[in-house]
């Protein structure tokens, strides 16, 4: 019995994983599409967008079968409700890639406007939070966890420098404004990503320690 | 047994209740506060997202000691394992509303620039589909939870309409830009709470169907 459970835990995390690779994959492909200028790579995005709400269903189901048949209790039954939530997580971020091709269309139909922003360091390191949170989950790492929650001050600093540098360049230079507004929302579905990943760090520090940090981050960013 | 799970259904659901309730205070605060060009009420807010947090932590315990104890299958599994989700959604409709008087305050420090926007509407759009998606779950009416999903065009062509007025205003009038830029993002805030509106009425389908809808929406929102 035991064995078996962890056996369907192991397909779970499987799972979860690819999940995560592809969701990796649809960040890198929205980003490149919007410094090469050009649409390509959105298809792509779209069609791993399918594959990642294939496993989505997938995952919940596989959880939902894994508690009518093991009755898990304490450590197991949390760590068998957090893998819903943490497929929920992916597929969102995945929702978000989807939002960056989208708004991607929208400025390439504009007059070209060169604007160089970090929008590519915010994405390598929201990506980086992204991989992480999921390594902390399959590993049961609270420390790299830890790391994620630590990493997101980054991600505010980056949203607003962005923030800041683009209304500069739209309060002088009147033909900059729309790519410019596009930027910034593309900077928001970033910041919406890091999101997702401190949210499966949450996760993880709480099935593994019992503690539930969800809301202390949150306080802390309020200040 | 039936009866004690019942019980603890009826706990579950009147919390979920109270917290939708919060919610929807704090989205009407949120924007009460930016109508009134006035920081009252912001810290309203504040307190409300300190007892929404409270809720989703209480909320999910409960969840997960009735499945430990009571070992539920078929539909009172699922019902079991979408509670824990949708608290989850309603956090973060707070989390939005909480988002929106960041914006307020950071609008209010900036000269004054008129702006009359459909974003009191969409809110009520908004605000709107969050108590229908609850009386969705709480009556498992299937009807009321495919209107959620198909009010969600609206929130999209307010969302449209609101950007691109706001993007010609900034066009014509240099003063306006901080505040409009302001002004989109919050529109984009509470598209967020409609998604998460969306999010629910697509469980409620779910659980009471067997059916999931949940990406069939939104490919139907790509085309």
């Amino acid at each position: 019995m035991r064995r078996h459970f962890e056996e369907q835990i192991d397909e779970c995390n499987a799972r979860l994983l690819h999940m995560g690779s592809l969701a990796e994959r649809m960040i890198d492909k929205s980003i490149q599409c919007l410094l090469d200028r050009s649409a390509e790579g959105r298809q792509e995005v779209f069609r791993d967008e399918n594959e990642v709400n294939s496993l989505h269903i997938e995952i919940d189901e596989r959880a939902i079968s894994a508690l009518a048949l093991q009755h898990p209790v304490a450590a197991d039954l949390r760590l068998l409700v957090m893998v819903p939530k943490i497929a929920g997580e992916l597929e969102r971020i995945g929702d978000q890639a989807v939002n960056i091709c989208q708004h991607n269309s929208s400025v390439l139909q504009q007059p070209a406007a060169e604007i160089s922003t970090n929008i590519p360091s915010m994405a390598g390191v929201v990506r980086g939070m992204l991989r992480e949170s999921l390594e902390a989950f399959v590993r049961r790492d609270i420390e790299l966890a830890q790391k994620v929650l630590d990493t997101d001050d980054k991600v505010d600093a980056f949203k607003d420098q962005i923030f800041f540098e683009l209304l500069g360049r739209m309060m002088s230079e009147r033909a900059a404004i729309p790519r410019a507004v596009e930027l910034i929302l593309i900077s928001r579905s970033l910041e919406r990503v890091a999101d997702h990943a401190t949210n499966i760090a949450e996760e993880v520090i709480y099935v593994a320690q019992g503690r539930d940090v969800r809301h202390h981050h949150e306080d802390r960013n309020r200040s």
